[in-house]
């Protein structure tokens, strides 16, 4: 039967064991989207053109949330990532993010490449919350997750 | 014409001025769903009769990170939180979020509400994954915002 | 009856409203104990007399530790301190610390007080670790807390 | 003669080179108490039938912040743990933890495991501190540990 | 006779008490270069006309930090800011950096201003490092710093 | 021709994979100067013949800062440092600092010892501008970079 991990037989949280466990390199995909008007994906596009700024803030913002990931999840193991690359697609209602994570290491990261995303969501929603008030964060989960033996 | 509040005239994002801005007591609610199988419900609701563990790391995450919000996300500013309050609903087929953000400042907390909503809902996904691979973060929200003058 | 103020009528865990406190000048002074050999006082007091570094580096930590508690301690708030000190006096088995913090703020700051008493002690024993296998940290605790109206 | 490994010749203080040291598996425990008044206890108790959450909370705090040793003992080095597990025993007039961590590193972790037990006592202080004015942190040290060679 | 502020007649450091000052409008404008091979500033530029990231970069890691001021500089205090601006002005041989940051607070803010200044030159150097072996950081210090009474 | 590592083809901010790089023993060094008033420097030596709290607190601050340049450089990688040392030499006019680090990681460290200097800097700037309004933080560089395979 299956059974939560982070949690003893007594039912108490604890970060689990890996010592055992064998590094390989690891890779996940996550994505997740944030609803947002015609006009203010309009003027996402438009600073884009110029500078890039909303989506290069939210970059960032994501790029380094990947690397606080063991402070904000509490039972994250500390892993040293590899890379760590965010891609935003602008649709027509839509920004899609897709935040991408590597590591060598015991065990996997997609707890990272969620928390990017998560992030580059909500940082693209406070730099445009002042224009659009019907904002929503949405379909958040894991796209791929890849485990390689080191060589 | 609106206009992009973190971006000056040249496109470049700013931490915006608000030392004009007259403190007021603020507060914002904001909500979240994380959707799960019946079966990893079940798992949290058992835990939840006895220890409460799953939620109760997902709170103490979720507080942690209202707190943290100014260094999440680049451009909001330093606020001092009166309170926050996390709360879950356990629902057919998710985990309903609501945080409650509370502050006496020059500027709102809406951004603290959502990041800890976001937060919440990483760590329940943290802490289910080995038992639940469809999981999806849903439905990131702002549920009402207020602002009351000073006495 | 007394109750857990930190906790609500469901027992859940939240980071209590202070929005109705009215801000005051508010001081607290934590005191605590690391036993350790005399050899290794002396080993403390000779560096004392030449850089001063042992306790230097531990002050500075307890200082910095301060400023993190709201991080540290979840439900917290945070504070902006208006000082802190750290003190240390050395005795026939023991440093003895004593932690001063103010603030003027709507709510008290023993915490911030107690945790630089713990992380001077806890920084005290890694410089000496190599020399000394007895250490113990004790008798931290609360000397007094007061609370004065803002003029 | 002994001397202070953290500080140089000239007394000055440094984060030690163990670019030389061998990886090898390593487990720290450490424990303390806090004594607290037995109406505390009970709420404390009561509370855990119900739903755990001062010691839930305290469980997760000392997690976090053996995931922060490096950052707040300003000599230690950044040592990625592979297990934190932290446990309560409700004694008379006290709460005894115990925190047990593990690694695979080139360097030890005491420091983790006693950051952890002191930051789980000072939670439980703050949740406790409006009901008990007695409160002190005591007995904080080292259980035993230990270092294994790499298969 | 002057003497450094910091440190208490025994020549120990602590955070100085603040508790007696008037809050006021305070702001603070730092400047700093980076010099880059002609070559390395063709490429910023280019990228600049196109995505703009360098200095995009640059400037969020420069506003984040100033944000983290205090637990940068141990010193410092915890001072909540309500603008931070950078700019870049790109010249023959270097780019010159001005960071101006404001706050509502009973002490300056010309730390917070030096360490945007100081982390965005970093920054600078760390996406140039490939491609230039000649960068220095240098000039670096405070253009103004000015008080105005709460209205 | 070329480009800056940490773009990619689309000019767009990324982590670089390191993943198929070799570890390796690395160390780098990197030096800084603060320009003083001489009376400055007097009133430093005074202290630092008594209790060396200046330097002792900026070299506790340089060591920390080296251990958070992750975060505070958005496209560093996490590197595990061995070691980081931090001197100080008092010339006719200025305050020479050079930081060493070394680490066995698959990407360098100078990031890292640039970081402690600028730090190590801003700290001395911060305890001596109450009584010196001249100061300036010049010649950030790198002086030595070196890499030697794994035995």
């Amino acid at each position: 039967m299956p059974s939560l991990t982070h949690l003893d037989d007594a039912g108490k949280a604890s970060m689990v064991d890996i010592s055992d466990k064998t590094p390989c390199l690891r890779e996940a995909v996550a994505t997740g989207r944030i609803l947002l008007l015609p006009e203010t994906l309009r003027l996402i596009q438009e600073n884009g053109l110029k500078k890039g700024d909303v989506l290069a803030v939210a970059r960032i913002a994501a790029i380094q949330a990947a690397k606080q990931t063991q402070h904000l999840i509490p039972l994250c193991h500390q892993i040293p990532l590899s890379k760590v690359a965010v891609d935003f697609d602008l649709q027509a209602q839509a920004v899609h993010i897709t935040a991408t994570v590597k590591t060598t290491a015991a065990t996997g990261v997609e707890m990272e490449a969620l928390t990017a995303v998560s992030i580059a969501a909500l940082t693209i929603y406070d730099m445009c919350k002042a224009v659009d008030k019907t904002m929503q964060i949405t379909d958040i989960g894991l796209l791929s997750k890849t485990k390689t033996p080191l060589p």
